[in-house]
């Protein structure tokens, strides 16, 4: 992997972030941090444009797109992915000569393809996921240590230049990002559905076994709550990303189903030796994720 | 639920705790806090005494159970389902009279019941679970924050008297529990199977699906962290754990995969409309969880 270093001067640049929402506005605090040219701010709510410009994090914004792209050199999306998508293709002729806009969507397939299709040529796409989050939304939930430390991901296509990939490299480092890893679009979207969609649906599979038990609250321990902290969710955001990531996630339910059955299989049985192969196997994937 | 007042004196008695662990460690350095008389510690690891003794948490301790017991107005048991039960076999006539017993075991009847079997009428047990813990083991990993703001459970059983019960529930106030709870103990044992089990169940089956997956630590957000915080179990306390509420934690597993089935069926035929149903019902089941 290839370490990010950032060189003086490399973010003078205006850069434009498109939905300030948990990320979008994530991205503009963190961005405040450092030395960029201009921050601009698009929103379909005024007033979460002038929360962001009243507190510093945007030097300017507006609800109409167009003005905005043609001040910035970079752009960030940071909506959902229908949206995303919309964005790129409304605003494919807005973009200036040789921009580099990228978004932030946890499915990346759909997206790279509506870029390939919308984008001209003389503007470039790279897609990106910041693998950060939580269970909250909106601007004020947004801070600029949300990435700190995080993972991010990179996910080029043929269309990119190594230049275009590099300048949102230096950006994840930027706004405080621990590591960042090119993958491809399909793998990404692969692995995403066991990293991320698989344990929100576990999640809410929990919060629904909780209806119907009496005093909950009072059995709480830190297991559960941790196993059911996103089981409230976004729904819009992931009824868009259960849908386009629909068949990654069904076989991801399935490779769960088949474990839950083996462990059954082994308590059922009184099976020691395969409940200690399931627990050995544990570690194993646990240290796999650490380092 | 009663709320409990500790009165000034209360805990001026000699209390011992048996097995110096996570949980009993812990024990001991809340207790040191407060107002009690002597605490004493009884491990089979003579360094760990050494250690509890030489950081203040005990004031004196023993590897042999007898002498430290003649001299103890309460004891913790903390030790795993089947010491536990041993330890109350062994030490049966060892007990002063009049001395109040419990537990902290996250298993109740067949405690219980071996209480009741082996243990004379002159002692009193009082069935206990603090509903505290982390992923760490040992007297090092030990706190006197630990059951902080967390829930404590009392299963109380034909033999025990109103004031051994309230004993036992102003210790748990005075360790720092937020809220202490009475219920039958094989009610305990059904809904643990749900709050605990199936969730270190799940971060078992989550780490064995990291198995073969490439590059993992790369792709990490905190979902699957906080899902796979409990996969290294605990194998001696689990596997005792898992094999004494078999037949619950069959049954929670048969409705996780019930309900993840549905989760499946919803994506495969495209049905949003039950997939808001089990969103709603996440909201209703998380909600339950926090009041």
């Amino acid at each position: 992997m290839e370490e990010i270093k950032l060189e003086k001067g490399d973010f003078r640049k205006n850069i434009a972030v498109a939905g300030l929402g948990l990320i979008g506005g994530s991205c503009t605090k963190a961005l405040r941090r450092t030395k960029t040219g201009k921050i601009f701010g698009i929103d379909i709510d005024s007033g979460v444009l002038d929360k962001a410009a009243g507190c510093g994090a945007i030097d300017d914004g507006a609800v109409d797109a167009q003005a905005i792209l043609q001040k910035s050199d970079i752009v960030i999306i940071a909506l959902y992915p229908r949206e995303t998508i919309e964005f790129i293709k409304d605003n494919a002729g807005h973009f200036k000569p040789g921009t580099i806009i990228t978004d932030t969507c946890g499915i990346k397939e759909p997206i790279i393809e509506a870029a390939i299709k919308y984008l001209p040529k003389n503007v470039e796409f790279v897609g990106g996921h910041p693998m950060a989050g939580n269970e909250f939304q909106g601007f004020d939930a947004a801070s600029p240590e949300l990435f700190f430390d995080t993972n991010y991901i990179i996910t080029p296509h043929d269309r990119n230049s190594g230049e275009g990939i590099r300048v949102i490299e230096r950006l994840a480092a930027l706004i405080g990002c621990r590591r960042v890893t090119r993958v491809e679009a399909r793998a990404h979207d692969r692995i995403m559905s066991l990293v991320s969609q698989l344990p929100h649906i576990v999640a809410v599979s929990f919060a629904n076994l909780a209806v119907g038990e009496k005093d909950m609250s009072v059995f709480m321990g830190r297991s559960f709550m941790d196993v059911t902290r996103v089981s409230v969710l976004n729904r819009e955001l992931w009824t868009q990303i259960l849908e386009m990531n629909n068949s990654n996630i069904i076989d991801r339910i399935e490779d769960m189903i088949d474990i839950l059955q083996k462990v059954k299989n082994a308590l059922s049985e009184q099976d020691k030796n395969s409940l200690q192969i399931l627990f050995d196997n544990a570690v194993k994937g646990k240290r796999m994720c650490l380092y």
